[in-house]
């Protein structure tokens, strides 16, 4: 007979900025306690405004969690971004970039691998355990640095994302839930833990390259790879001590409570995996998983203006030469042919398209798996 | 045998308006004449930019009407508002107002019922084809008294709404294709013609009092209501000579060329029954339909902030009690139930709802028929 | 030898409605109580979230008051409006209207007035006091009738909108602090309060009927003025017991300190008259007042699209035929004269001009007052 | 006696994309030749929507250029971004960036550099005139390889950036007419022009270093100054073949047609200096002025929420210490000192602040130049 335990949560609301009435802008921040033997791990979701299921997808990890012999302490922060959250344009949430600057709140984090060296140097000698703690601590300490800093030398995107950015750099596991616009599941998985990308129900995985473009994983596991590199170099062996993905739910503007069910589920197994739990029973779906290389994910823009037909289905495998959208051009019904078939010229799984029906020559129309394989 | 035919079409670009960098805004306007002994017929689309469907059923209606034995001459306008129509603010197009006023575009068309009275009474000694005739004309003088007035008094819009309504008053029968948020098909339908709802494939059905609230359908039905009216205190019988109806066709944002078909064809059955050809075999579906009358056509805002599952099948029957929503409120997450059950408390048709998942405290979540019956 | 007294000052916030991530959204409201013996104030400022300056107004009049011999209670609210008030769209405040559904925040209060007919009626013998107690009392519960309504009712703006009644309501004297976008200082007054008008340092003053159009002064004076008629129909003669003004203090996004004193002079020399103090010393400057009728408060449209240089001066007299703007049009540098000068075909008082200097064809240019005169 | 001459202008619309509605996107390009002995011009105004002064410079300049006695070619662009020049939200044109992406359309040139290394070493042996021709036309050509590549790997700005960017290789001189938001004259010179900067009547001049961030200026003078570096480290001197300018004129939103005559009159100037006509007369203004280099231009983030007053005047010399702005936080006037005083750290000239009065806390309130010199 099992006994059902309760794990106690807490909250704790961080403030990150002020809006213009000057009110504060705040986060709040749940944390549930393990036993303290396993893994500490970081869940943040809705950085992008108009990216709400991971909201969910939280509410059912700490529906799950509450009741789980944890060995790993979990913080898991919805509703990371106030801002972008509460921006509507018209019916949708405009939230994917700051609506002053139009810089992508997803780019904002700060890369801290310029400490590696030094470090590295310094630490020849120190045990993995050692190296662990100061690293952390140095990281931590340099985002500290900034936010402590003087305040007219932030900016409001900035301030949001070094605050999360500091909670995260606590961890050993970073998840960060987003969505594509309309979107099939996938995974931005550093090259590194490739092994890790079949404990999560997601059939694409992308490989991403230990290069730096602003995003939350990235701030995350670069240190800590480029931490392994300089080591490495020294002559000394140590493992990637952090793994960190992007994990993308499925569309925008949605929230589905079951989907997120399942999605909790997928990330349950793999924290079962990480040994987050004493007797957890969670396992990964079988499927076929497909591994995409970054630069081998391609934009497919729009050749033409009109209004689209969306035909690919998401998650499909497209052949060359199959139509993957009608563009419709009613304003040429009469001077030429008005609905356009527009082809991939190469064979690709279909990730996400565009959220609208209608583009200007040029809009991002779909984004494709090309030269992918099946993960192993 | 038959022979096909292959009826000449032609296009005209009517300018609208400038833009601010001094380029024309023109609106293309497509003719196919028929016999002279039909009807005439004004069918446009797309007045507000995220409702593109139209124009694919517009693309839909040309394919079929080159080829039939008109008796009516058509006019068809795709993308009849530009600026609407390419008004981008983040991924979505945010066309239902205008950018700068806030000024929904289908609230700008002029009510000329104000000449009705007077005209009523030049012509209680005219037949009734005189009556058309002039009171047609009457109607594009009072539209052309504008638009051929001084420029400084027109707004952009109502620019682009009387050229419109310039080409709608020509006719006997104007359609005026929309869609909803994300919505089920409905028709908006004067009271007086309820008996040519059943010829749409179009389950649900709105009657529309003789009430002028600025959109394209009364604009146009609502002078020859009132006339009709005004000559019946007068002693004089008249049928209202014109039908004005706004057509629903589902959800913004998406073109779908197969179910444009669909509603094509059910267009062309109306256009059947008003005789609009000489040998269509058009015929409406078999459906149950029903009517709501407009004051039980009822908004539900959204009783609190949150995001939002929808939980009501577009066009679906709800009972009373029945969940229609999951608010989740994840900042309150140990404060209170975080997850919100929302009901109704009657019984209803839903017919439409919000096209995000994040909405504020009042904003509209759902649109419900209530107090709906049987159309017969 | 004068004392300085220093009143104290309350703050409350209320809440006026819950935004996406479950946050409240609320309002502050300050109060400054007199001896009970004067008018009963309210001031409020903001509702559009770009018109900041009466913002800086309450400060300033705050700052004043709290050193004044008050008979008056005077409630201030400023940032009237918590979501105009945050809403950016690019580098600007886009707080003129509902960014999802484009409503005017300013055009969602309630008309009250159906009520006055019931009352007068039944208060035929009452005395002022109880007339003016009762009626108020009357309107406070018809928008609370509303505010405790059911939830799914009403709009995210009415809730604001009503919660910012009910508090105006319980005045006598009402000021809605507003700007233009650029603009010189004007005054809606109603009719009936015109000897009130020179009591404001503001020399442009718009003559208001007795129409209700959903704006904030309207909401207030409306049923007071209507119940004032209704008496009188009844052959009871009652003046009008509340006064309400929107008082437009000049241009949108700029705060000037001293300016706002100014203005704060302005309001404290209006409540000077209206016995708000015992001993204050605030007298209106010397001007040249000018009056102009709502019906001749004209708004000018562009009449062609392009770029253009405002030169009219804001406040200026301008004369019939004079240039009042030059419109580039650098598309057309060959085909025509790029430079269009426009006129005004009647003389006018420049009172606002649009913010932007590229505008489309119908974009509203300016707004003039024309057949005015000098207000005796 | 000089006689007047009357030098043709052409004009050719080109096409640089489609909009949703499937009409072209096209850029008015007007073209005035010289004798052929002098430079080749290129001038361009108006990428981002709101900056729209250029054009009246543009204006001022064709005025002008028509009766000179020019050598050089000169191609004149106004309203270089269509899509920014038209895209509203509420009263401002929100034309900083990609709508729907984020993208500063400013960002989307291409640095043709990777192309110095092989040219350098082919060509140590041509003459500089060879070099010339032959490098602008590899750049010419590596900017078609892309415009004539695939349709659906161009996204829309990049699409309109390459078209323009085509036009400006073909010139000697390049100035991208920009404005700040609220702003006073600068200048973007790359460090190698300094000698050039005095030739123009502005006061405040930025030091360019040979780094590319994707602006326009940067597209044209990095790799011909990446090509003179080449050639340096080969043991081959040559000079730096083309300059190119960002020429800031002030304030967005704004056409001021004498201003612009000042704006044109510096620009001929510069390029009387630069041999550009035969017998011109104009000369730079007497003025103080000071460089920074682009380090030292500091942007300063709002420390707090709120409503800002602007307290240094644009091109003012501030000490530091002296306060630059107030920001009003009404929600805190009892709880807090409701107006802020905010200084500068050090001295700096106030170049440019923010165009909206209520800022989030980060919003970037103001740049400055600091660590700046007198220009010799």
């Amino acid at each position: 007979m099992t006994t059902q335990v309760t794990n106690p949560i807490t909250q704790e609301d961080i403030q990150v900025g002020e809006i213009a009435n000057g009110l504060p802008l705040t986060i709040p921040v749940y944390r549930i306690k393990g036993d303290g033997t396993g893994p500490k791990v970081y869940i943040q979701a809705n950085m992008h405004g108009a990216e709400v299921q991971g909201n969910a997808v939280i509410y059912q990890l700490l529906e799950q969690l509450k009741h789980m012999h944890l060995t790993a302490d979990i913080t898991l922060v919805p509703y990371a971004n106030p801002i972008g959250c509460n921006q509507k344009s018209g019916e949708f949430t405009l939230g994917r970039f700051d609506p002053i600057t139009g810089t992508n709140w997803n780019r904002m984090y700060q890369d801290n691998s310029h400490l590696v060296k030094e470090f590295a140097n310094k630490h020849l000698e120190s045990d993995i355990e050692t190296i662990k703690n100061e690293f952390r601590q140095t990281l931590i300490s340099e985002v500290d640095k900034v936010l402590d800093g003087p305040a007219y030398a932030i900016t409001t995107g900035k301030r949001i994302a070094l605050n999360l950015q500091k909670l995260a750099h606590q961890a050993d596991i970073v998840l960060d839930l987003h969505t594509g616009p309309i979107s099939s599941k996938h995974l931005y998985c550093p090259e590194y833990a490739k092994p890790s990308a079949s404990y999560f129900d997601i059939p694409n995985v992308l490989m991403i390259p230990n290069d730096f473009d602003g995003a939350m994983d990235e701030a995350n596991f670069c240190p800590w790879w480029n931490l392994t590199e300089a080591f490495a170099t020294l002559g000394k062996e140590l493992p990637i001590a952090v793994e960190a993905f992007t994990v993308e739910l499925g569309s925008q503007e949605l929230i589905d409570l079951k989907e997120a069910k399942h999605d909790a589920n997928s990330i349950l197994s793999y924290l079962t995996y990480k040994e987050a739990f004493t007797d957890s029973q969670y396992q990964p779906k079988t499927m076929q998983r497909y591994v995409c290389e970054l630069k081998d994910y391609i934009a497919f823009y729009a050749p033409m203006g009109g209004m689209v037909e969306y035909l690919a289905p998401l998650g499909s495998h497209i052949k060359s030469g199959e139509p993957i959208a009608n563009i419709l051009r009613m304003e040429r019904y009469l001077s030429e042919q008005p609905l356009q078939s527009i082809c991939l010229d190469q064979d690709a799984i279909t990730i996400l398209h565009f959220a609208s029906a209608s583009v200007n020559q040029g809009t991002e129309l779909y984004k494709f798996f090309t030269n992918y394989e099946l993960l192993t």
